[in-house]
């Protein structure tokens, strides 16, 4: 079972854009349905960990929207980071799943137990993957790697609590 | 006949889309065609009234700009809002109707006498209201949400009085 | 022939999408296809003339950079304002194209002599134009618009003569 | 073997939106796979150039980030200021690739020996280029462009240094 759950920004909580103004602000798009992703592995205390290369106030602020703890930015070698990260929690890497849609990513999706990629991404890294999402980066690919790892019949029980407690 | 018509904001008015930038500013897109849904009610009486988890200026500015009364932001529990609001009004719930798109939306769908979910929405959610739109949120789908609760004849009937008023 | 075109903004040069934020900023997203279509008349001395019931800086500063000289904004009876605006050029309605997607502008498109819709518009619109474009508001709909008008014999001399001057 | 890539902006490295606010303010919005192309041409000691008729601080900023050393703005002839780049570089206008996505890249586009539009390119310019990308502009077409010149042998070696490096 996933002990944890490591993720990509750009390209997989978003759909690759970034948004460049005139001024020195940058805008990203996330998506309300992968909010849903965080809470689902709240719920079953499965630590969610972000892992980018960019270094950005954007993410920290939705990350901090998301009362999220574990979220490391300009990211270079990922395999690195999350073997480290994992040692930290105590969990083996073969415990944990990981989402990303590009080259970067290959070497920790293919460490990983779980790994899944957004519909978007090229064919070389989705060839890779043990589960392609069908919802494009930025359109809630998150959630839907999170739901298809708990599977049916957790996530009956989990929609039922939380639309309960909502 | 429906006497009052609730309605969710992200995922439905918008496409769930949350735009962050490097500030601590935040962005949300509307689509024009929603502000029909809100001239259509009006032109019936029919109060339109907004319930959303999130609290943001955005949502004010929005509804300001669309002369609403009735918005209700930072609401936890739907279903008791609604309940209290149906009240103050002096209409049964089961004359309302609630157009929403995720799990904090079940409760009070399941409680009105017409509810729908726009072609984004988790097929969990889907699969609990009454109307399905065609149009993903963003697009109009609360306007379209409207329209087939209007049904046909009256929309015609309003389309023309809309167009010479234009 | 057609000696003047009138057009929509909201819904016909951008996808229908406002965009709000917490300060009181908004934007519009245009399309660059779609300075082609104002470009192309240019080229033919046809006026093309800006009609909208919104009020911004935002279509201003874009009709500025399109060097546009017919912009009005905050129209609310558009057939009133085109035949004012017709008697002033000496230009018959008759000779007057107008594209547009929803209730507000169903007067003016059945008095043009040529008038269209994006494919995005309700149906009750579609079916009230000659031209419905294949391209979605936002996405080059004018420019498509204003290609099908002037025909493809005079479209490849255009494009030949564009090509030569670029 | 191409030499030198040329590529335009917008409608190529974007959809060809254009957000326009209420300010002076205006933005744009870049692919983060398109960034890969550049990456990709670089491990080649391959120059990529852009070539743009807009000139804004959001193309030079997004230029910058990707370190690009050759970025032209504000370029009315594009054969032209191509031709003098080549001869700067000493490379042949035929050892050139370019893509472009209008008519005033048509010139360019007939000059260069391996031409490229994206998939939302007018048919009369699609019809007058080499490779059409399936992404369109502002998905990573540029990326795509760069990918299929380079062929699946090399890509494959590439691919793998990369998500070593990574």
């Amino acid at each position: 079972m996933v002990k944890v759950v490591f993720t990509d920004i750009d390209g997989v909580w978003t759909d690759g854009g970034m948004y460049y103004d005139g001024t020195d602000n940058e805008l990203k798009k996330f998506h309300t349905y992968d909010s849903a992703g965080v809470l689902l592995c709240r719920m079953l205390d499965i630590p969610v960990v972000v892992l980018t290369r960019e270094n950005t106030k954007i993410v920290a602020r939705r990350c901090a929207k998301l009362k999220m703890e574990h979220v490391y930015q300009g990211v270079l070698d990922k395999l690195s980071a999350a073997t480290k990260i994992c040692t930290e929690l105590g969990i083996d890497l073969k415990d944990a799943a990981y989402i990303g849609d590009d080259v970067p990513d290959l070497q920790l999706l293919g460490a990983v137990g779980y790994s899944g990629a957004p519909a978007n991404a090229p064919a070389y890294v989705k060839a890779r993957v043990m589960h392609v999402t069908e919802k494009r980066g930025g359109e809630g690919a998150f959630r839907e790697f999170v739901e298809v790892m708990l599977g049916p019949e957790r996530m009956a029980e989990l929609v039922m609590r939380w639309a309960k407690e909502a």
